[in-house]
């Protein structure tokens, strides 16, 4: 596993982690693995084709104090209700975490809500658990009922495959059972020094792909950690870790009816300074979210912008996700086009008020846009920063000056829309 | 010329004009042209290519009454600033109209500036007339300065070659010389029957492409009428016409720089129904609009969502803008495939409080949705729905009821996201 000392990346802790992206562990040298007091197991019920596994078990034998971030969309799809609703009731605990991915159980109505009821049941049975204490969720088509007289059986069958390691075993499988049009399974892990040789481990998976905008996604994320930690420190944790990643990443604007993150502490390593292990949170949701940008669909080329200097940082933010989102900054992107003059007007339609006459903009360090017109810039060397496998786009908006600018800034996550993206997703039901 | 009375129309007069892609004129059987009192020349001045005409100028040697829109986009091009600041000098008065494709004339700074004043000087010159009763726009690349020494010229030129005859003479080589990536160009014109067999006529002109969304975009029109009309009354026409199509249409989400609307009326047929002359513009503006969509970059199939039975309709605009505009339903019209579950989605995130299970979907007038779960429909039906050159969708949100959700209704016109406008995106300057 890798390890690494929190404290040695303090100096990265700011939302530009997703900006960085060449310090960033793609891929780890080492399997990564569960933390204490996790089990996982995986399970294939041809849910939309066969000889695939598209089931995935969390367990927390010993329970774990749970938070979690869901979808802000009217239509939540039906395990989000259940997982909701169990989140409450159990005050934040839970012993397992079952997913599905092929099918999204939403707008299937009150047959769907039985169906992911089911789910929950027919762990918490196997497990001997409370249902209150299962989460739930699903990826995939939405409109259609999930093929429970496979999913129930097989459920039976995942929870006698329980590993029995130690540190609860390799992410990978469980990563690989929820992707859908991923191409790559997402995991990142930390794991944090906290004296005397003891050691605390944070642990994620995601699947993302399609459907990926700020409030979230079609995306799923489980973190997991040893530490000991309570409910309501674990849901400030999350938060400010899910906004620091997976809300300030696009892939295509649409906010799904299944987006969640799960955080569960199984408490198994015991105590843990709260700053490093936010900190570590925070560094495994921006390895995940930067992993679900270059795996969107149809990925060939990310960028970020960085906005700097408006009158506040919701101002830096909304231009920057007005500039990244922005089709036609993003199809420049894909074609290495220097057609810089898209990123400008993108940003004098995001709804903030600034003097046009005070924005500069550069792209991978070269200053391009002052004063209203373009600079006197190497031709060659715009081209190659518009070239790159990461285009890094910086606006400064000029409203706010010094350290009230840099306050007043925001960086945003997303990649070049390509022909690609729109042929997969001209074709993904039929 | 085509002519029909407008009153003939009356029961079309809504923005759901839109929608009826069929009764509409695609293509006018007679040659369109400019109403009395205008005159056309178009010119070529190898702006981006040689051999094409990039210069188009509209005379009125008697004057008109103007009114016009313009951009939002805090980068507002150089030509824009003169237009503007002239409409308001002239108060509401002009003598010509000059337009340029192949150069944006934005982010240009203070040469930018000069050169869209030499190029209304210019004209202003040669017709005899005051600078500020000139108008100018421009559209193509930003960030680019104006060949001036090649345009200035060819401005002289073209006022030796205006029209003379009585009607001004054909639109089509002003619609032509004012395309950018359009493939076809845009006119369209209405007369209207004022009795005792005068009749006053509406030509219009426009090109669009890309960067098309409500506050207009890279679009450029221009409605002439004879009608004697005040610069007031010409105004809130003008106001009332873009409102239902202009503002109602979205390519690509992106505004531009140099979005225009000039509304022109040399009052030589004399006063006529302002109701008569609103419904005409209307329907002029509605098929311009319509032309720009079905000839986006890319385009293969256009769509339409109309939205009913919301508490506001506001909330209907922001439902179906948020529907029409969304990637994913976008490409999987393209792919003319059945995942209507994308719809339901996207009308989810549009942050308009309804009740779900109050939502009702129809593709094609087939019922898909209902009480939060698929209805059963004919397979083959429903994929024939999703199929035709017109995909329609209706959302009824049953927030309110009968002539309420009548009144609170709203239609957006949109197109499937196409491969092919990945592609001539990607590779816009080079």
């Amino acid at each position: 596993m890798r390890t690494n000392s929190a404290i040695d990346r303090e100096n990265a802790m700011t939302t530009n982690m997703l900006a960085a992206t060449s310090t960033q562990t793609a891929t780890a040298p080492a399997p990564l693995h569960w933390p204490r007091g996790f089990r996982a197991s995986v399970g294939a019920a041809a849910i939309k084709k066969a000889g695939r596994d598209d089931l995935a078990l969390l367990s927390m034998p010993n329970g774990a104090t749970a938070a979690a971030i869901f979808t802000r969309n009217l239509f939540a799809a039906a395990p989000i209700e259940v997982s909701r609703r169990h989140l409450k009731d159990s005050r934040g605990h839970a012993s397992a975490v079952i997913l599905n991915s092929g099918c999204a159980n939403a707008a299937t109505g009150p047959r769907g809500l039985a169906n992911a009821q089911e789910m929950v049941d027919a762990v918490a049975l196997a497990l001997g658990a409370a249902s209150e204490s299962v989460m739930v969720n699903s990826t995939g088509v939405i409109g259609v009922q999930l093929p429970m007289d496979r999913i129930a059986p097989e459920i039976a069958h995942m929870v006698t495959r329980l590993g029995s390691s130690e540190d609860g075993g390799s992410l990978e499988p469980f990563a690989r059972a929820i992707m859908t049009t991923d191409t790559k399974p997402k995991m990142s892990a930390r794991s944090i020094d906290c004296g005397s040789g003891r050691r605390v481990h944070v642990s994620g998976v995601a699947k993302g792909a399609g459907m990926i905008r700020p409030d979230m996604a079609t995306m799923i994320s489980v973190l997991a950690t040893d530490a000991d930690v309570d409910a309501r420190t674990l849901d400030r944790i999350l938060r400010h870790a899910a906004d620091a990643s997976y809300h300030r990443i696009s892939v295509d604007g649409d906010t799904s009816t299944n987006d969640s993150v799960f955080a569960l502490a199984s408490g198994m390593a015991g105590s843990c300074d709260e700053a490093l292990l936010a900190q570590a949170f925070r560094e495994v949701a921006c390895d995940l979210a930067k992993m679900i940008v270059c795996d969107g669909e149809g990925f060939e080329r990310s960028l970020s912008v960085r906005v700097s200097g408006a009158a506040s940082r919701a101002d830096a933010l909304r231009v920057a996700e007005t500039v990244a989102s922005s089709l036609l900054v993003r199809t420049a992107i894909t074609g290495g086009d220097p057609n810089w003059g898209r990123i400008v007007a993108a940003a004098g339609r995001a709804g903030v008020a600034f003097r046009p006459s005070d924005l500069e903009l550069r792209v991978g360090g070269i200053l391009i846009f002052r004063h209203s017109e373009p600079c006197p810039a190497d031709r060659d060397a715009v081209r190659a920063a518009f070239n790159g496998s990461h285009v890094e786009i910086e606006i400064s908006l000029g409203t706010s000056e010094g350290a009230e600018a840099e306050a007043n800034s925001d960086t945003f996550l997303s990649c070049g829309l390509t022909t690609e993206y729109v042929r997969l997703n001209a074709d993904y039901t039929t």
